[in-house]
């Protein structure tokens, strides 16, 4: 068909009456118009102001309490239960982000906020992250974002050169810690030439139980990751660990021979260097010689504390690492990058792609580049990715890994000194080592004349109640664990605006709960 | 102690000399300060700067190459090898993206982007993950951000409501559809009550082979999400489809009856609205009754076709998922929300919960709320989540019901006009239908005196050039798949900027590809 006859027929169809079409003029009133996305202007306009709120917010997030002092429904008492049916004007759901969302919000970005591990995003890490929901990609196969893959595989080999692993270990983004250790455990099985991949597990009658250590003191996301593979609970053999909340090596070799004896199929120890409860770092050169010895894999759970590798003086805490199958880290708790952002280690990327890789007719590439090239989602679960490593190379470049380096130091030195502040006051102690930047604490008045029963009721409800007086004051939030069955207050110290006057008013404010709660045991 | 003393001790510690302070003076020349992030001042010139960036992107994204011109390797070649040491200025970082990212990135964002899915982000998606990078918070509890529970539960409802699902659906987000796909079937496999959470597969004589059903067009995620689970690829079984790419339930019927027979436990079906090679529709009404009967977990794949149920004379394309257990449906895809951001609707949250839920003591809370308030954490395998309510709830207000259904409504014009014009044309033809807004086309010019090989073959490779050409131009990009063994292209609608001279002007450079490579057989 000739072009012009061509360009008539488009035309006629377009036109046709069965195909109305839809007016597309400009919206007014700062609403959308009725096709496409906002202008240019508007955007620059509404963008421009969404710029200077987080500045203003930065601000000011000091002033807001950091724990959300909202009741449990409120939020939701205070939006339509049905969905908008037209559009509203931009500056009017601006306007009810502070009206609705920030004071339902407990601020991370609180330099007081000291609970669960407290973490940071910072500038350059949100710049990434506006270029990147621009940009929009979903980087499934090389060819959809080359750049999401190349800046995630170059990245990523300098936060392996900061941490010193050794240059066998390739990185890949996932988006929690969660998802790497699964990937981890699940490449850890596929290594047992079993046909999991292939035939599963279930009806097998040919299949031992399979097993998988980690501590006691091991993050939860352990026993999550054997429950959706599939390994379920049972397969999760939890190691004790000795009066500093390590793995105990001895008590893992002798779990793996009981288990073996029993005719089960060990194939995986999870070690942890920052345990979430204590940051107590497990003996990882002597579960490295063991599962070398028994050839299990060894993945290590460095999520929250491999950052700290980055500074020089704390790179030891990694020592024994660079003999594991794998390791995760999460930038978005501990180097200053947006959530989120986990990154697993390993030098079996083989092992990984045999156990997810995939490729439908439809995302097959045809040309040459099918081999030349890394499609991370043959790699994982996820087929569509974020372009993360964006807002990482924005970070790390801003930064600089003397800049990331400075920011952990403060935090381990205003941990430490947080903590020395309690070696030197009567009726509080340190439950916990503090190795990096996290303090385990409890007040503990004595009193005459009680059980040891009634006395640890006394301090667990005294604590409790310390901490809930801290967390009201809307200066500071902590969280709690339990260390030998005692009620543990913790102070994270991770988030960058976080400085000396900031711990000591969280110290201020302990002693103030503790001198009100109990004025007998007062020092 | 009293509080002078105190104040004197903290000073004490603080000045001691084996904790030395480091200085914190702000930065110069746009670098890092020593400590701390940005100051206000300078997010402020550098984030203007961002989204004037952003706003610019948008205007001449038209005007870049759509599919990346890189070849492999070439984005690494150009950044360095070794991390950086120390900090750069912010402004040298941003013209980096220039130099470095945009030329290596496939634009997503551009109008003529018609591969895999068509997505799009929009300005007030963009403004919710610029908030939510500054609000940064991890969603791992209601009380870490009550916010963000509470938005994602509101937001849910109303597109719960916006799609026509009975109030009996509960929603959760995820990141991406393999996830929430995921999710559902292990929800199923916890409701076979075997004790597959607590005791795993492996090592079960008693467990008979578990089964999930889907049609031979559904996504590879599920293959994913079965391999994943430890159910092995064995467990999926594949059902056939009709010559419109439908699940032939008879055939569906029989492979479950078969299965039965052989000693196998049929537990979950897969159902698809919206395949990705063809966009067909699985009879879902004749699934359901088989599931209903059968008492299997039907679990529909509606990711890129869910959205469209907001179009109130498309609902119908969810007729019949009323009875689902679950649903997955990506506003990411189709509603004009950056990625990523994966709905799962499920009647059983129950089962979701308790394929999940596990509390360490570290994440336990303490009062009241403890009854009152859904955590999604417990929902699955992710502990931290992303703010990722916050855009969609800002997207749902600037556009509303109606502004969302226009754009969907023109998406699946264009994609008819564009499919009409192949009618008409001799030398071209659909294979398959165009339910919504994909195009499943070749160009076939017919050859005498060729074997019907030959032919196949013949057609595989010109329209595999073709394919190249278009893309090669830069003005469109588009991908294929194939049907009944023919190499096909797609054309996917679905960004919120294309227009009709998009996908005029695909036809025009599809026509002079065809007639450049086949002049024998143009029309």
């Amino acid at each position: 068909m000739p072009q012009d006859e061509l360009q008539d027929q488009m035309l006629d169809v377009a036109s046709s009456a069965t195909i109305p079409e839809v007016p597309s003029v400009a919206g007014e009133d700062g609403i959308a118009p009725p096709l496409g996305d906002m202008s240019a202007e508007e955007f620059r306009r509404h963008g421009r102001a969404v710029v200077d709120w987080m500045a203003d917010y930065f601000e000011r997030v000091e002033q807001l309490p950091v724990l959300a002092q909202v009741e449990p429904g409120e939020p939701i008492s205070k939006l339509p239960a049905e969905p908008p049916e037209s559009g509203r004007p931009m500056e009017a759901i601006l306007a009810d982000v502070d009206r609705l969302v920030v004071p339902a919000l407990t601020h991370w970005s609180h330099p007081g906020f000291f609970a669960y591990f407290a973490t940071s995003t910072s500038a350059p890490g949100i710049f990434g992250e506006m270029l990147s929901a621009a940009f929009d990609v979903k980087a499934l196969l090389w060819r959809g974002a080359p750049a999401a893959q190349e800046l995630e595989e170059v990245t990523l080999s300098w936060l392996r050169q900061m941490i010193g692993l050794p240059k066998a270990f390739s990185g890949i983004i996932y988006d929690t810690a969660s998802v790497s250790t699964l990937h981890a455990i699940a490449a850890a099985r596929e290594g047992l030439d079993l046909r999991v991949r292939e035939d599963g597990m279930s009806g097998r009658a040919d299949l031992p139980l399979l097993r998988v250590y980690a501590s006691e003191q091991a993050h939860s996301s352990v026993e999550k990751c054997v429950i959706t593979l599939g390994l379920g609970q049972r397969s999760l053999r939890k190691v004790p660990t000795d009066a500093e909340f390590r793995m105990d090596p001895a008590a893992l070799a002798r779990a793996i021979e009981e288990d073996r004896a029993a005719g089960h199929l060990p194939f995986c120890v999870v070690a942890t260097v920052g345990t979430t409860s204590t940051s107590s770092i497990d003996p990882v050169p002597a579960i490295a010689d063991l599962c070398g010895r028994e050839r299990l894999w060894l993945h290590v759970d460095a999520a929250y504390a491999g950052s700290a590798a980055v500074v020089p003086e704390l790179r030891h805490i990694l020592d024994g690492s660079e003999r594991a199958d794998s390791l995760v880290l999460n930038p978005h708790k501990w180097l200053m990058t947006p959530f989120d952002l986990s990154v697993l280690f390993t030098r079996r990327m083989d092992l990984l792609h045999r156990a997810f890789s995939l490729v439908p007719e439809y995302l097959r590439t045809l040309d040459r580049e099918q081999e030349a090239v890394r499609n991370h989602s043959e790699y994982g679960i996820q087929l569509g990715r974020r372009f993360r490593a964006l807002k990482f190379w924005m970070v790390l470049r801003y930064f600089g890994r003397d800049g990331l380096a400075a920011r952990i130091r403060e935090h381990c030195r205003l941990a430490r000194l947080f903590a020395s502040w309690f070696e030197a006051a009567p009726g509080w102690e340190l439950l916990a080592p503090v190795p990096l930047s996290l303090v385990c604490f409890r007040a503990c008045p004595p009193r005459d004349g009680e059980t040891a029963d009634e006395c640890a009721a006394r301090l667990d409800r005294l604590n409790e109640q310390i901490m809930h007086a801290v967390n009201a004051s809307g200066e500071a939030f902590l969280s709690h664990t339990k260390l030998h069955d005692c009620f543990t207050l913790r102070l994270a110290v991770g988030n960058i605006r976080t400085t000396e006057q900031h711990v000591a008013r969280v110290w201020q404010l302990l002693r103030e709960a503790y001198e009100r709660l109990d004025p007998a045991g007062g020092g």
